[in-house]
């Protein structure tokens, strides 16, 4: 993992928070169970971004906080957002996450429940660190919604009139955007920062979290070698995501709609849906979406004080819409 | 649900707490999503006897302390088992829970996890209300402690060598002994008794945890007429549990002990092994065990103020070995 978000002089060095947040992580996976520790280790250190901790220590480091008091909140962060994807992972039986095998497929899924919910307990023991604020509140809340957003999903899937576009953007929310607002919000609030910066920097998060999951959508169009995953997961899964959404608006061809609904697609399925897609317009109609949002997110930081904190938020988005953050 | 504890007036009613615990659990599975809201209230409200935020609440009441200020910390400890025992039945794969059709089988396991991850956010959002306390420290470590637990115990499954008699102890205190010395301990705190009468319940709470599990092992060995379960799960999921370690301690009959490491029973195969843990004395043997943690988690309520709360914490402990409560 690359340590700083940039070598502009202007940004803010996120070193030694990245060591500190390691370490901690490391010693959360130290269960005195030695299966499980392997399987945490696996999972924890398998080379996630740490961007939830990341913009959490940013948005406090807006208001000159020091690392030390952000540590928790990054830690907890992290555990929550990796317990979701333990979780996840069983519910969409994944063979592999970040290119290493899942816990489910190395041990079980008893023991994937079990990790998953393992890490959300020590995510709780961190809350104690910001009692005077609303931290578990805003957590748990947040653990609800990507908790709807999640069934819906799965209660949704293979229909595309349970699936209309209004739905697809209330459930990207739930699922991924509202994590990036809470890092945001709960990071400002360890910040000291006013209530109303608090507010824009949730904005940004919401924003940040809308474009951040579109380009997911659009790196499932994209070729194996860039993402270590199979493309067309969604479309195989019965979740229609933005780009095909919006090819099925632009160009609606029934025979396309209705092998989307099919339940178990072959891979010709699967490559012929990409294919429409890709012809039709949809990639570059969700890309202008992605783009919108990123839009929405640097306008809502510039009422932000500037500085090297906001700086390296403004890097962030950027980058996140390229996908190298 | 029997809501007061005993007619004897040296007891306390528990009835006007129960009818606000249900209310608020009753908002608690309002999700606005109708088929998380129906899975929720389908398993919340089928028939739990609410021990863990009872137990809660009668530690919280020898200090005379109000139901309003418990009612959080009920709340809580009811969603934190209730999610446990819906990620243990996807574990298990169990069909029916309480006698009705479980999440998993009902909607499917991804319904099933997320449902439980969800009851886990709304828990996390009662903590606010202790925020004085270190109650989101006790259960964070509560939840880990149960994941280690349900976690050893797939992990050691089969295996006789891997599941000695001091395991075994060890487990079922991660498994349940924790979690009812968590109750007791949080509704000490919150009823503001002094730290000596929070330890005295804590050790209760503890030790009825032991009996309550050692006599859940005793009910495997009963009809399924009693229990609304098939006997002999633990035996055929290859869990020892305490009259099968105690048969094999009494009278090691090897055949008997290879016959349990079978991973796949017949019906008759669990039946023999039924037989043979009744017949070696097993069963008996469990029960004093059962007798001796009720007698120790009594004796720690000894030095406890007296009075109408504790006389009802001892009926509760008399009556769980009877399995009456």
């Amino acid at each position: 993992m690359d340590r700083t978000i940039s070598d502009n002089e202007r940004t803010i060095d996120f070193g030694s928070a990245a060591e500190a947040l390691e370490s901690e992580l490391a010693a959360v996976c130290d269960t005195g169970w030695s299966e499980l520790t392997e399987d945490l280790r696996r999972i924890v250190f398998s080379g996630g971004k740490r961007l939830r901790p990341k913009l959490a220590w940013l948005c406090a480091a807006i208001g000159g906080t020091q690392s030390e008091r952000v540590l928790p909140l990054m830690v907890m962060l992290e555990l929550t957002h990796t317990a979701s994807l333990i979780h996840d992972d069983v519910v969409d039986d994944a063979p592999k996450r970040r290119g290493v095998d899942t816990i489910h497929v190395q041990r079980g899924r008893a023991a994937a429940i079990h990790s998953g919910d393992y890490l959300m307990g020590r995510a709780m023991q961190y809350l104690k660190a910001y009692k005077e604020l609303d931290v578990d509140k805003i957590i748990g809340d947040l653990t609800c919604e990507m908790c709807v957003g999640e069934y819906m999903q799965q209660d949704t899937a293979f229909s595309l009139e349970k699936q209309p576009l209004e739905q697809y953007f209330l459930r990207i929310k739930r699922k991924t955007a509202l994590f990036l607002k809470a890092c945001c919000l709960v990071g400002a609030k360890v910040g000291g920062l006013p209530e109303q910066t608090q507010e824009q920097l949730g904005e940004y998060g919401l924003n940040l979290g809308m474009a951040f999951q579109i380009c997911d959508d659009l790196l499932d169009y994209s070729s194996a070698r860039k993402t270590g995953k199979k493309g067309g997961q969604d479309l195989r899964c019965g979740v229609f995501n933005l780009p095909f959404l919006c090819a099925a608006q632009l160009s609606p061809e029934p025979e396309m709609l209705a092998l989307a609904e099919k339940r178990r697609k072959t891979n010709r399925d699967v490559e012929r849906l990409i294919r429409y897609v890709k012809s039709s317009g949809g990639l570059d109609r969700a890309k202008e979406y992605a783009e919108d949002y990123t839009e929405k997110a640097l306008s809502a930081l510039k009422q932000v004080p500037d500085g090297p904190a906001r700086k390296s938020l403004e890097n962030l988005a950027a980058a996140l819409v390229r996908r190298e953050a």
